[in-house]
């Protein structure tokens, strides 16, 4: 699957993927109001209204993007109603021919962490069928359980072709509190560096393995090492733009040649319309307003190399 | 909810949990065979074979044990359908008055946080009206993310009386890869578990915390610690009986009161009628066979104090 990345963000030109997080406070009134005259203040309600949200976002945007990351939590919050939504994004975004990072962060032990990998990137059996939970083609997965949360994962990536990206260094302003404690004179963040990097060994795809990591764009000094400790590692940025990273912060997270990183963006997209700077789209043309970031952001982020 | 949880336990004289980790091969051939006829071999019929498994032996044991934990992601793995069996379980555990604690493991930053915390113990706002996605009464989380990630689970937990056992030292074998590694002369799980502490003395329920923590079953030294470490913590110790936890080992999880502590079995219940011991039942009786492993299981635990 990670070769497979690595050829639609070359073809597009864009080392970019935008987060389907959809708040119900991001969605333009007229969504909202839509769904509750069809299904009444219901989570059904909430669930088709997120609907009608990503697929016009992805409906304007697909052309020039090589992945979309759908947050699960965004949806799972509504339950099960919220959940058909996430599958009907996940579906319609594969439509679309676009690779999804299901945004999970599972992670549990033995045959509970295959469960989550089956579900979301590989497959059960039912009787004699073979049959998908989820469809997602890539996951975000937790470590703190170690080796036996992490390794049923590579199995479905190995033996399916699909990834993960594993929780390194994350974004937010606490992830210091356990991931930059010094353990035998260095942070955790790197000693779980060095496993992602064991973990991925069985499972290259390529130059790059499909066991990748989530490192935040809010702390490029510690993405120039991680870069370094992790080669086969395809990195994912988040926090661009709405949590305050910058392109010039993102060099580091990539490798001389342009590759090795790919970076999220999601309130800076999908709420672009309430952004000063696309105001002039106005809330029924919020899609558009979208497309227009997602522009921006490819410029933004390529005047780096 | 703690406070709930301790006088449920009291009055069952049971500081035992029922884990409902229901995977296929657990199953009598029967159940899913029933479905397969109704459903054909699809996800659906996956979900309700699982379900009617769940209900057959919820219904034979609900009357001894003050909790059931079920387990997300062996539905999880069958999509939609297996989440509308999570949910119809949760909800027959409900009318059941067992107090149902989440096994899911979630954990994020932020409003993403917020999310999953809304969604499996809170209420989340459509229009003008209040709803809950799932329905849990206490959920799992993982503290990699630090307290970004975990304290908009407890402002729900205080804001809407419900509670979190968050994962200080897991049951598995790998668990000391980065748990159990040193940080200023202490292991990591230790300075998870002051965290712990310190997050949940903002959400007392009588004499313990809503903030309770996962400490497994297969590390008793470790238990000792971490008990004296967390005292308004109430622990969830997973790992007795399939995992290797011993009756023996499990005594420096509780108080000198017999408080403190509440031990999870999943496999030696739920599949108890596989077991050599309770095979006088057969597959037909598989959920009596799971009501006498529960009764041997009281026992078993009873007698350590």
């Amino acid at each position: 699957m990670i070769s497979k990345l690595i050829q639609r963000i070359q073809e597009k030109n864009a080392p970019i993927v935008v987060g389907l997080d959809p708040m119900l406070s991001y969605l333009p009134a007229f969504l909202l109001e839509k769904a509750i005259d069809d299904y009444g203040e219901t989570l059904e309600a909430a669930g088709e209204a997120i609907w009608q949200y990503n697929k016009a976002i992805v409906g304007a945007v697909h052309d020039l993007i090589p992945a979309v990351k759908p947050q699960i939590a965004m949806y799972e919050q509504f339950g099960v109603p919220g959940l058909i939504a996430f599958e009907k994004t996940v579906n319609y975004c594969k439509e679309k021919d676009l690779i999804v990072i299901g945004d999970v962060k599972r992670g549990d032990i033995g045959s509970t962490s295959a469960a989550y990998a089956n579900g979301h990137i590989g497959s059960v059996t039912v009787g004699n069928t073979e049959l998908r939970g989820f469809h997602e083609d890539i996951v975000t997965v937790n470590p703190y359980l170690g080796s036996d949360g992490v390794k049923p994962f590579v199995d479905v990536c190995r033996e399916q072709g699909r990834g993960i990206f594993v929780l390194v260094k994350t974004s937010n302003p606490s992830s210091g509190e356990f991931q930059d404690r010094e353990i035998d004179g260095r942070p955790l963040y790197e000693l779980v560096a060095e496993k992602v990097d064991e973990w991925g060994k069985d499972a290259m795809d390529g130059a790059y393995s499909e066991v990748g990591a989530v490192v935040g764009a809010t702390y490029p000094e510690m993405g120039a090492v991680l870069r370094k400790k992790m080669p086969h590692a395809y990195i994912l940025v988040p926090g661009y733009g709405a949590q305050g990273g910058t392109a010039d912060q993102l060099r580091p997270y990539f490798n001389e040649d342009g590759l090795g990183a790919i970076v999220n963006s999601s309130r800076g997209i999908i709420c672009a319309y309430k952004d000063q700077k696309y105001s002039d789209f106005g809330e029924d043309r919020f899609a558009e307003a979208s497309r227009q970031a997602v522009i921006d952001m490819k410029e933004d982020i390529n005047r780096i190399f």
